[in-house]
């Protein structure tokens, strides 16, 4: 592929862009222009930022997503758990509401795009595979809860802060003889409107003899119903003098392009989270793009996908808007009106661009408990205590990574959240593999198979000791090999010879290597031979690069039987004499172990 | 066995103990005190500490080790890289020569004692499997060097000062001009004195006929000649008034145990280097007594290791002493000398504590060239070039670590070495584990085995794609399996079903477990059935706790070969009715390749 086909897919799928291609991509663009002029309101109010800023990140984010991005249905733009983090990153470093607060959210958007163009130019997509799905899961169910106990102090209409659970409960605690009823009433009812309208108004409709089309396109529509009727009464009450909190005049008018200002201090605070911005929001968004594009057999590329979102948000950037990604809810509602194409982003980006021209004005009694109530919505269906209660089931180590990051992201903050399920996970990983699966094996009677010893009724002798290794060797497990080889020798006084059979063995690393002379030369030492079997031939082929075999006191043997036979023909000859048992008569159904 | 037993290993050994051990672990105990006397004193000066300290620590660790520890042969004390460390960590908090300094290093082996101690209790010690050899051995290199390097300026005998390469070389050149040339003749005597002994003296002695052990015995005594003879020129023309600087006078008697005080600011601030301290410590020990222990098909316990050298460095602490651990050089000794039960260590206290109490007075005219001599010379033997090369011609990415290891504490300090080293080889290994080997493969024609299509002659279908992982499958790489899959079924538009081969794979994390669900639901909206193959039986026994087998669209196969039979007999078919190809038409030889 030319450089320029891989770097800009518009090439490809624009060359057979059709009228029947457009219409569909215009479908799909009106239907979620619809369902993100609110949610782009909710989540800036979520970051902590002007509702403006939702609306303009809206807009050239979905262009220049068009432009680079592979997927054929990712919708881009605000999306909750980037807003909590953004909320949170931000709000170490400057006051709500002031021009500093802004301007961070902006360089922000900046990092975390520059870091995900430079990620996608030098494939560093596999960084992403560090997020294990428990971690990630158990990320996006506690940033749901924290999102949603965040919003509570809009629908109750109190002033309270914080990042974390505890600040944030303890904060609404703080105020709430300050809460304003009306405000309530508001948020209540919208609330449960939206909840009736995602759970049971289709079905309704349906039943009515709605087609299913129409039916969904009404349901899309919930939320701007719940702000149209909101607003219109804040305006006709004057809600916005008995102390309900509305949205407020917002420019009407495109933000003009501009760079963000370089500030070496300000950037070099908000790298760190720019960068775990970057991963979660390129995971999330990868994840959804991949669901997408399988169901019609279409691929994506997700280094080029990094490219996408790093161009999103600098566009983001250069244009006020903060941090966007692929949001899951959009994404579905694109794909399933039928998006064709990149193009039907760059047509919802119209859309928004018309309405914050010609509608903002009519948003200025928007009460904020409506947008609080979409939100909360929105993001109780990212909690899935369901997913908590599978890993325990499956796995308690994975169960242990997921419950730490739900723990630290709702008591210590979302960005500590990610980095304790990162760093747990992999030290988890890094102990599990400290400890290889290895076997004593003998030879099953009358075959040249060999098998665990304490799983099959097998042959062995009492002067060969041969051991298979199941993983690979590095760093990590060769000690662990050394200490069960060293215990073994000497446990067993008649020992002459110790075969490693490594048949399962892809990779020996320098430490591994260092580990196999030192057990040579230590076995040497107490008068017992080192033999390996079966090994690789990739992995062979290394070790002869170095004089390994040369000092090596015992045989490399192709099959362990070849082992066997050499080093200890009395065994092997007892073995072959006997006819094979019946496989009923193994200790336990190991299923085709090698 | 017993708790008492096991946490006290003097119970096994001490009831044995005859008069033949005695007087084998004396005649030991004999000559590493002659060893250890200059040693301790010289490693105090590297830390930066009185004298006096390395013979406090010289001697209560030996005792606790000898009741702790599992190793015959294990000579504990101070030690040239951990002296450094100490240096390093405490020379942040306090200036050189302050009671505030001596009582830093005194908290650093009190926290390091009961790091290393709880570590043995929770079964810790694999921790130490997290520092690779080549991050190990590029980090003694570079401490070598630094040890050498810092040392220097006992040579000239100016006031210098730094903890990195840079630092230590400038500061050196900046007081070029305040070279006293005396000093300077001493320092170069006793370096080129000692290097002769460590390389030549031995072979004369032998040459004029001495016994071997004689010979042994003066050739280690070859620091305390440097000693005797340097301290004696130094008193007679009384060096100390040309401006050579010597010991002074040290304090003679024993310290009284005493506990050193909390304090949560210190204490907070020595954790992070306590904790490299023991893990450093707890390697270097504990890979010298495995040595030592194999020679005589004996086990050191590494459980009970750290707890032996925890006690030693509480020990160490409350006698007013600094960090400790198991020393190379001196344990050799003391197992070539004859050392037979952790006795002899507490021998070599009694001895050490003679000195101490008797002959301090004798060297206070000690000229502290003579001291660095025996570092240099000491250090230089850990420097191994010959690692740097053999590790860059077997392996690029562990030579990678390596390199990085040994810059990094070179020119950032041997903290910032180790834990970079760390990063990089955990980053590495994650990074190539995300690549998990994967393999297409076809059917041997006249078998009932399948091969690697790149690498043999094998028969494979159009409709039926089988896949062979060789790894297990967690949360780093099950992303890169998912693209793999959807990449090689989006390529070919005939597939109809995909058998995922797993004879390798020993565990499923959550994580790839709902890789699987994903890959079967996609593989499934695209019309393609997916199946499993060769699951062994702890992998299938975990799959069973879900409902993965009953959502999976297709089947698990107990072999390959039942899997072709069932999904495409017609290839089945033809594959069985052709006589093996011979072997040597397998494109590459591949060794005994599953």
């Amino acid at each position: 592929m030319s450089p320029l086909k891989r770097y800009l897919p518009i090439l490809d799928w624009g060359k057979s862009y059709s009228k029947e291609t457009a219409t569909s991509d215009l479908v799909a663009a009106v239907i979620v222009t619809i369902m993100l002029i609110p949610q782009s309101l909710a989540y800036a109010l979520l970051a902590g930022l002007p509702p403006e800023v939702g609306l303009y990140a809206s807009i050239l984010p979905l262009v220049a997503y068009a432009l680079f991005g592979t997927s054929r249905a990712l919708a881009v733009g605000p999306v909750a758990v980037v807003s909590l983090m953004t909320a949170s990153a931000v709000g170490e470093l400057a006051q709500q509401g002031t021009p500093e607060y802004l301007g961070a959210a902006i360089v922000l958007a900046f990092l975390s795009g520059l870091m995900l163009v430079l990620m996608g130019l030098f494939r560093l997509g596999f960084l992403a595979n560090l997020l294990s799905h428990p971690v990630i899961s158990g990320f996006i169910t506690a940033s749901g809860l924290l999102i949603a106990a965040s919003q509570l102090k809009h629908i109750l209409g109190v002033p309270a802060h914080g990042h974390t659970l505890s600040e944030i409960l303890l904060s609404i605690t703080y105020h709430l003889n300050e809460i304003n009823w009306i405000t309530v009433g508001i948020g209540t009812g919208a609330t449960v409107f939206l909840f009736w309208v995602r759970k049971g108004l289709k079905v309704q409709l349906l039943g009515a003899g709605l087609k299913p089309f129409l039916a969904d396109v009404l349901t899309k529509a919930g939320p701007v119903a719940a702000v149209a009727v909101t607003t219109t009464a804040a305006a006709v009450f004057d809600l916005g003098d008995e102390g309900v909190r509305l949205v407020g005049d917002i420019p009407s008018g495109l933000p003009a392009p501009q760079l963000p200002p370089f500030d070496s201090e300000l950037w070099l605070a908000l790298a760190g989270p720019a960068l775990l911005i970057s991963v979660i929001g390129f995971v999330e968004s990868v994840s959804v793009a991949q669901t997408l594009a399988a169901k019609k057999r279409q691929r994506i590329e997700p280094d080029q996908e990094l490219i996408g979102l790093g161009a999103s948000n600098i566009a983001s950037a250069v244009s006020g808007g903060y941090p966007v990604t692929g949001g899951f809810a959009r994404s579905v509602v694109n794909f399933d009106a039928g998006a064709a194409t990149p193009a039907a982003g760059a047509f919802t980006a119209a859309g928004i661009a018309i309405a914050t021209l010609f509608l903002t004005p009519l948003l200025t009694y928007l009460p904020q408990a409506t947008l609080a109530a979409t939100i909360i919505v929105a993001v109780l269906s990212l909690v899935d205590l369901g997913a908590v209660k599978r890993t325990y089931t499956y796995s308690k180590s994975d169960f242990t990574a997921m419950a730490a990051t739900i723990g630290t992201t709702l008591f210590f903050g979302v960005e500590s959240g990610v980095v304790a399920g990162v760093t747990l996970s992999i030290a988890l990983y890094l102990y599990r593999s400290s400890r290889p699966h290895t076997a004593i094996v003998g030879v099953v009677p009358g075959t040249e198979h060999f098998r665990n010893v304490d799983r099959h009724a097998v042959i062995t002798g009492d002067r060969v000791l041969t051991l298979r290794v199941d993983e690979s060797l590095f760093f990590a497990n060769t000690r662990y090999l050394e200490d069960r080889i060293y215990a073994l020798v000497a446990d067993r006084p008649n020992i002459e010879h110790v075969v490693l059979m490594c048949p399962a063995v892809n990779a020996i690393d320098a430490s591994a290597l260092e580990s196999l002379e030192e057990i040579n030369h230590r076995l040497s030492d107490s008068g017992v031979a080192f033999h390996l079997s079966e090994v690789k031939g990739p992995v062979m082929d290394r070790l002869k690069r170095t004089d390994f075999i040369d000092h090596l006191t015992g045989q490399v043997f192709l099959s362990q039987y070849d082992a066997l036979c050499s080093l200890d023909p009395v065994t092997a000859h007892i073995a072959e004499s006997r006819t094979p048992k019946k496989a009923a008569q193994s200790k336990v159904w190991a299923g085709p172990e090698i």
